[in-house]
């Protein structure tokens, strides 16, 4: 038998509770203080931290004052910081300080809602904020809970996680009637601009990858799926005997921002029985500004849609909203009855159970954070934080346009330029040297730690990314990164052509 | 085209941050300070909240204070308390200062370490924080990094994504030799009494659900799974031409906290060539002290063993830890290289990329707050930890025992305690009726508020589960709690049998 329990070793003792955090906020203020002191895109080489750390763990407790001189010392020179005014990397991540106290409500509380009895806040707040969000970006009614039409929302953790799920829903019902044995036959439809996580996700349920069909676009539609493509696919397999199942569509795709057609594709996939989903992860917060609204037309058509408010929406990670016409689709699939989560209000089925909405039985209270990002910033300032990134954005594009040594590559839509250095003198206008030309550009843009850029090739061509979201961005920032990329392009072209 | 940004919005501006955390931390304290008066269980009816809450966003920004007057005011009724010490429900998932101080580090640095280049140090520490935890464990070499023999560990968001992941790569190294269509062969074993995202996980990954098997347990293996009903289990299978795939052992059931022999298990799994991966996302934690170390005996013929932090461990919300003895089969399942992720590190092959561990692409940085957890406690008090919490089950046992009412319904091994009220008196020693009985204490008990406790059902009985683990958990609230079964045990048997 052991010991009871001794009185000293109390790890949620209210005093140090609230000395230590208090410790941490100055801590996090003094990072976002110096932020663009550090290196945007960490400079240390693979190894460096098993260098420095200790290869067993402590076997006594640390001071966290110790603790946090250690993640100054070690940790912070090894992230690249998604929250640096410079970063323009991938899609961004924005924080912002609602998000951060959203994100310490749900730590503090740490509930568990998987049922609605587990917490029922937890679950009524997830419904009611997906309903608010929904209002926001003028879903149609039937993707609302309140719409009366059976739909509703969830909040996942990511976009593969509800190409996931509606996957498996789309999956299941097509088997229902077809039988199990023709997983084979059933075939995934997507654009080669399409995120990858639709295919890893169709991958994961069990479609074979030989059915998963990356479909062409080109420059001429600006990298958007035509339906003509669509069709032209789908009457081939079935040719073959195959089942067109679920059809993904993007209203902002990762590489250059494109637009799938969302009626004409959405006319298709009820034509052609499929499931169509929406996947705006970053482009989805635009919605809630009328002027972007128009690249939602035809959501009505679809399935399911999903957007991450943890990308572009000031929500920290992590948070996906997923909206469903038939969520019941969703719980056939994936629910579960076991007799130990068995209570009174789930068997009368008077309520929501998210455990039947998603992979995870655990899941964090998300709602009350991107809830508490909706009331502390309002509609009104969300809009404005959408409009002057897009306005950043078109600054920056103003500018590439003004220097003729570059070209922006794609049309911009949203908050993402993608450009590409293109000098017009002789000597470097072999097509092929191009990429490897901006290749090097971004390598010394990014080396030189004062900005972080990602890049894309559409059309056999390199382009740098430069992607406008982070929250500390400001037009000093962006005018002060031109002139970065246009100093360390004439370094450049100076190296390669004057020798 | 629209203004540039006004600078008067300001999400992140570090003054407003400060103030706000600081407000945070203090509203938080004040809530673990006043957590007792809270109902454990929220006591609210379905659809409580959205009568309260406006069903359309602000348009403008509100006040934080006016926003956690609501929290105060509405939430927090809502909520099921599991920080409160006297919950007792499902598994805890136990919160401390360290554990909600690593949220805020995750959530205020938000960094995505999908790709070791999106930030090193999320990917280098989780790589250090998984060895650190499986030498806590006493794991065997295989499955750590450091160990030589190409293991390693991840840090997931829950149990579920594991086992889904982990039967991705089985399934994908089992079709590799057999062909995709014969995916509807493939069979998945575990035990009736197997958390139920085992099935769930197996059905995501294509398995017919027909071919999972909830293998029987009985009273006289304590509901461990037997190798003997695997055995027979596989040889029926294989005779109609299925194809044994997975099979999860547990340690430390959820029903009644059960562990099955994992070295018997894994000979088996060896000779029918199945992957084993053992769940152990309770009673994991319990394996850093040497007197529980010997349920684990066996693991090193496992493919994979997962436990959940979040449950046992002090650390927040969400964190599951998955060590596999060849990651190389999940990164050729789940992985993904699209040209916008391309990077040297990732090119040259000389980093870990965890999204290639993984079902999504984005990651929060949770290694930062096990390994906060694992220093700021240090391992001696971890044990402590567990071990205190074992010694109050035992406690709570011994008064189980002692009033002649009640029994242990099956031995406890850790801290959960199984028990039920069986009053030896004729007028209810009808077995068809303590099933009604205990169900009947049970609803009374946490429709008191005083306490929060679940249930289980194995053959065919109903009982109570007492499982102890919350943080602020202390002698007295299991001596309170048991004076109130006891108080709501007489009231019934008084109401039912003495009219």
């Amino acid at each position: 038998m052991g010991s009871l329990p001794s009185e000293v070793f109390s790890p949620l003792d209210t005093n140090i509770y609230s000395k230590e955090s208090h410790a941490m906020v100055d801590f996090i203020a003094d990072y976002y203080r110096h932020i663009e002191q550090y290196p945007v895109r960490s400079q240390v080489k693979p190894g460096y931290l098993s260098k420095i750390l200790p290869d067993t763990p402590p076997i006594f407790s640390e001071p966290i004052d110790t603790i946090l001189e250690d993640v100054k010392k070690d940790i912070i020179p090894g992230l690249t910081h998604w929250q640096s005014p410079n970063f323009y990397a991938y899609f961004q991540a924005n924080a912002s300080t609602a998000g951060f106290l959203g994100e310490m409500l749900c730590s503090g509380f740490n509930v568990v809602g998987f049922s609605w009895i587990s917490s029922p806040a937890a679950t009524e707040l997830e419904s009611i904020v997906m309903d608010w969000m929904a209002k926001m970006m003028k879903l149609p009614s039937m993707f609302l809970f309140s719409g009366g039409q059976g739909g509703g929302g969830v909040l996942h953790g990511s976009t593969c996680e509800a190409v996931v799920c509606t996957l498996a829903a789309a999956r299941d019902k097509a088997l229902s009637k077809i039988g199990h044995d023709s997983i084979t036959k059933l075939v995934v439809y997507a654009s080669d601009q399409t995120h990858f996580t639709v295919q890893k996700a169709s991958k994961i349920i069990g479609i074979p990858t030989s059915n998963f069909r990356a479909l062409p676009t080109c420059s001429s539609s600006y990298y958007a799926l035509t339906a003509d493509t669509v069709r032209k696919a789908m009457e081939s397999d079935m040719a073959q005997g195959l089942v067109p199942l679920y059809l993904c569509a993007t209203v902002g795709t990762t590489a250059v921002g494109a637009v799938d057609p969302l009626f004409e594709l959405g006319q298709l996939a009820q034509e052609f029985d499929v499931w169509l989903h929406v996947d705006s992860a970053y482009a989805g917060s635009s919605a809630i500004c009328p002027e972007f609204r128009n690249y939602f037309d035809g959501v009505e058509l679809a399935d399911s849609i999903s957007m991450n408010p943890h990308k572009w929406f000031l929500t920290n990670m992590d948070c996906c909203c997923l909206w469903i016409k038939n969520p019941y689709l969703l719980v056939d699939s994936l629910s579960t009855n076991p007799e130990i989560l068995r209570n009174k209000a789930s068997d009368a089925k008077v309520v929501v159970d998210y455990k039947d909405w998603q992979v995870t039985l655990s899941r964090r209270f998300r709602a009350i954070k991107l809830w508490l990002v909706i009331r502390r910033y309002g509609v009104a300032n969300l809009m404005e934080h959408i409009r002057s990134d897009v306005a950043l954005a078109e600054h920056f594009e103003r500018m590439v346009n003004m220097d003729d040594r570059f070209e922006v590559v794609v049309p911009r839509k949203f908050s993402l330029v993608c450009f590409r250095l293109k000098p017009k003198f002789e000597a470097c206008e072999e097509a092929n040297n191009y990429s490897k030309l901006n290749r090097e550009l971004l390598e010394d843009i990014n080396n030189s730690g004062r900005a972080f850029m990602t890049h894309a090739v559409v059309s056999s061509t390199f382009v740098i990314r430069f992607a406008i979201g982070t929250t500390l961005t400001k037009k000093t920032h962006v005018e002060e990164t031109w002139k970065l990329i246009q100093s360390k392009a004439t370094d450049l072209l100076n190296r390669k052509y004057t020798k």
